[in-house]
C-alpha cells in the first residue's frame, strides 16, 4: 500500500491538532489607537445610537415633506427661508408650516422638518423665498438617529480582527480603549549540527540558519510574538532541555529539525517526552512538507517542521498561520486572501497526495496568469520568486494549462 | 451632458497624480531581522553561491554513478561502505572506484562521488558492503553548488517588499543588514466645525472624528508613518497654516474636509495655494468618493478626501495605498490581494460611473459568495460588516446575481 494512503490530508491533520487543545487566551486593555490588527476578546456593544441626531445627507434645505407635495418644475412650491443651520451646534429652531432652512451635508435636521431637498432641485426666488421644484418624501436625504447603529446593539463580536473600519467605528462611539487578546508567544528552536548563525561564514558542510528567520517573520506578520531559542545540537538532552524551557515560556513551540530520518526521529522522541499526549500526527500527505510532526504537550501545540527551508515555510503557511489565529482567539479567520489566475503550463502531480507549488503572478491583458516556479524543494529562492502557492488536490493527477487556479498569497 | 462624462475614472485620475510628482525616497540601513515589510532601495547581489557545497537531498549513500550502472534488484551492484559523512563538517574522504559512504539529507557529497542513492534502493549485504538495487545518474539526488543562487546574481531587485522568504534568503547568504526605504510620513488633517475628538461627548449637531483614525490605521497597515494634525476649524487661515506645516514635515498630506460643497471648495482653495501646481483633479467618476480632490504641492502629493467616513476609507483604499507604495519606492505593488466570489443578488448601478460596493464573504459548500452590504455611504458600520469591496465598471448597468466578481480585501 503506498505510504500516502496512510497519511492524513493537511486539512484533516490541522483539524485534529486544533481539536486537541483549548487555547488559553490572555487579554489586556489597550487604547483604541493601539488596537489595530489586534483581536477582540468580548463582544462590543454600542453605548449610544449613531448618528445621535438626524443629519442631512445633501447640501440643500431642511423642509417639512408635506409642504413639497405636488411641487414640480412647472408648478413649484414656495417656502420661506427662515435661517441657515450652522454645523456642529444644535439647530435650535423649529420649522413651521411653509418654512425651510438652509442646511449643509451632515447638518442637524431641525425640529419640525422631516426631510431635506437638494439645492439642485430648488431655486432662490427672493431673498427669503425658495422655489421647490420637486416633492420629497418623509425621511428623504436624512440619515436618521440610530441608522448606523443602535444603543445596545452588538457592534463587533468577540474574536474579530480590528481593521481600520473597526478602529473608526469604535472611535465614532467614543470607545477609546478596548479589550484584546495578548499576542501569543511562539518559541522557535532550530537544530542541526550543520546549522550556523547567519553572521558566521560557513565552513564546508555548514549552512546558515534560515528557518529561525523565515518563521520569526511569519509569526510577526500573523500577530504572534516570536522568541528564538537559537541553534541546538542534534542530541536528545540539549533539544529536550531547550524544548521544555520554550514550552514553559510560550504558547506554541516550533522545532525545525534537520531533514534526515534520524533527526526527524529525534524530534518526534523529544515531543513525545515533552508533555502529554505528545505526537498526534507524524507525516502528512503533502508535498513539500511530508515529514511534518504535529503534537500537543500539556495543552500547548508543538510543531516539528522539516529542516529544509521551503518545506518549513510552506508548512508554516498552512499550519502555523491558523494556529496563531486560534491562539489569538480569532473567530473570523479564513484563508480568503487568495485570487484566481490561469495556469500557464500543464502541471503533473502524484495522485493521492496534496501538492503545493510556488507560482509567480503575471498580469496579462485581461487576466492574471499563474506561472509555476520549479526547483528542488530546498531552494529558498524558489519562494523569493513566488507571489503565492497553488494547491493540487490529492484526487487529481495534475492541472492543465489554461485552467483557473486559486493562488494563496504568502 | 451628465457630470460623470466630464469626470476622470479612478484609474486615470490615479495615473495622472502618480505622473505628476517624483517620489523622493530616503533610505536607511537596518538589520535584516528588522527589515520585514520594508522595501529595498537597491538591487541585492549574492556575495557567494548557494549551496556552497554539493548536498545530498536524500538519506542514503554517496556513490560514483558509474559504479551503479546496470544495477537492478535482480542483479545488484556491490559497493564497499567506507565511512559515514558527518553533518556540518568537510567530508574529508575521497571516494574511490567501488566505494560508497553513508550520507544524510543535507550532508556534503564527498570528493569522487557524483550522486546519492536513496536508502530505500539499497540493502546492507555485510557489515561493510552495500547492495545497490538500481542505477543512479550523474547528479541524481544532489543539490549542486550554486543551484539556489550564483555568486554575483541579482537576488532581490530594488523596490521589493521584504517578506519572510526574502528575509530567509538574505540570512542564507549572510546579508545581515540591508538598505531599505524610510517609512513615508503621512500628515492627516481633519476639519469640520461639527467634528470633535473621540474622547469627548458629542453635543447635538456634533460628531466624533472617525477619519483621522481610519486613515491613521490604513497608513500604518500600508507601511507609512501617520502624523495627526488634529481637527482644524473650517476657515481658510487655520486650514492653510496647518496644511503648510504638514507639507513641510511630511511626504504626503491628507485633508479630510466636511462633505458640503462649501467645505470642498475651501479644501480646493487651500490646496491650490499650498504649493504648485495645486489641484490636479477635482471630482472623480466614482461612488462613493466623487468629491475627492487630488493635488501636488511643491512636489508632494496632497489628497482632499470626502468627510464622510465610508467615502474617505474607500477612496483611501483606492488612492492612498498605491501612493504610499510609490513613496516607499515599491516596484512590485499590485492590488492582487483579491479573490473571486459569486454575487448573491442583482446589483444595479448608474452607467458611466465606477461604483464600489462593500461586500461580506460567505463560505458556501463549494464556493465563496459575495453579499453586498447596503447602507447610506456615511454609515461606518457598513464597512465594519464588510470583508472587502467589489467594483462595478462604468460601462455596466450593474452585475447580475450569480456572476463571478473580484473582491478586493480591506
Amino acid at each position: 500500500m503506498p505510504e500516502f494512503l496512510t497519511l492524513l490530508s493537511p486539512r484533516i491533520a490541522l483539524g485534529k491538532l486544533l481539536d486537541s487543545f483549548i487555547p488559553r487566551i490572555a487579554f489586556e486593555k489597550v487604547h483604541t489607537t493601539e488596537a489595530l490588527n489586534r483581536v477582540t476578546t468580548e463582544p462590543l456593544v454600542a453605548p449610544h445610537s449613531l448618528p445621535t441626531f438626524p443629519r442631512a445627507t445633501v447640501d440643500g434645505f431642511a423642509v417639512r415633506s408635506k409642504d413639497t407635495h405636488g411641487a414640480s418644475a412647472t408648478l413649484p412650491a414656495y417656502l420661506e427661508l427662515v435661517s441657515e443651520i450652522p454645523m456642529g451646534v444644535d439647530s435650535a429652531i423649529t420649522l413651521q408650516k411653509g418654512q425651510c432652512a438652509l442646511i449643509h451635508t451632515g447638518g442637524m435636521i431641525p425640529k419640525g422638518a422631516d426631510a431635506a431637498i437638494m439645492v439642485e432641485h430648488t431655486q432662490q426666488a427672493k431673498a427669503k423665498e425658495i422655489e421647490i421644484l420637486r416633492a420629497v418624501a418623509i425621511g428623504e436625504n436624512v440619515c436618521q438617529v440610530g441608522e448606523d447603529t443602535h444603543k445596545g446593539e452588538e457592534i463587533i463580536p468577540a474574536g474579530k480582527l480590528l481593521r481600520p473600519a473597526e478602529i473608526g467605528a469604535l472611535m465614532a462611539l467614543g470607545i477609546t480603549d478596548v479589550r484584546v487578546s495578548c499576542c501569543p508567544k511562539i518559541g522557535i528552536i532550530s537544530s542541526g549540527d550543520e546549522v550556523i548563525p547567519p553572521d558566521q561564514k560557513p565552513k564546508p558542510g555548514q549552512v546558515r540558519d534560515i528557518n529561525s528567520y523565515t518563521l520569526r517573520s511569519l509569526v510577526l506578520r500573523t500577530g504572534g510574538e516570536p522568541f528564538l531559542y537559537g541553534i541546538i545540537p542534534d542530541d536528545y538532552e540539549s533539544l529536550s532541555q531547550t524544548a521544555a524551557k520554550a514550552l514553559s515560556e510560550c504558547e506554541l513551540v516550533i522545532l525545525t529539525a534537520g531533514s534526515s530520518a534520524s533527526e526527524r526521529d529525534l524530534t518526534s522522541q523529544v515531543i513525545n517526552n515533552l508533555g502529554r499526549p505528545g505526537v498526534l500526527v507524524h507525516g502528512i500527505n503533502l508535498r513539500p512538507g511530508k515529514p511534518t510532526i504535529l503534537g500537543v504537550c500539556d495543552g500547548k501545540p508543538v510543531l516539528g517542521l522539516p529542516g529544509n527551508p521551503v518545506s518549513a515555510l510552506v508548512v508554516a503557511e498552512l499550519f502555523l498561520k491558523p494556529l496563531i489565529a486560534a491562539l489569538l482567539g480569532r473567530q473570523d479567520y479564513s484563508p480568503w486572501a487568495a485570487t484566481s489566475a490561469r495556469l500557464t503550463i500543464n502541471l503533473a502531480s502524484q495522485s493521492g497526495r496534496e501538492d503545493w507549488i510556488p507560482v509567480r503572478i503575471i498580469e496579462s491583458e485581461n487576466e492574471l496568469l499563474a506561472e509555476p516556479i520549479f526547483g528542488k524543494s530546498n531552494l529558498i529562492f524558489t519562494l523569493v520568486q513566488a507571489d503565492g502557492l497553488i494547491c493540487i488536490a490529492p484526487d487529481a493527477n495534475g492541472i492543465a494549462a489554461g485552467e483557473e487556479v486559486k493562488v494563496f498569497f504568502m
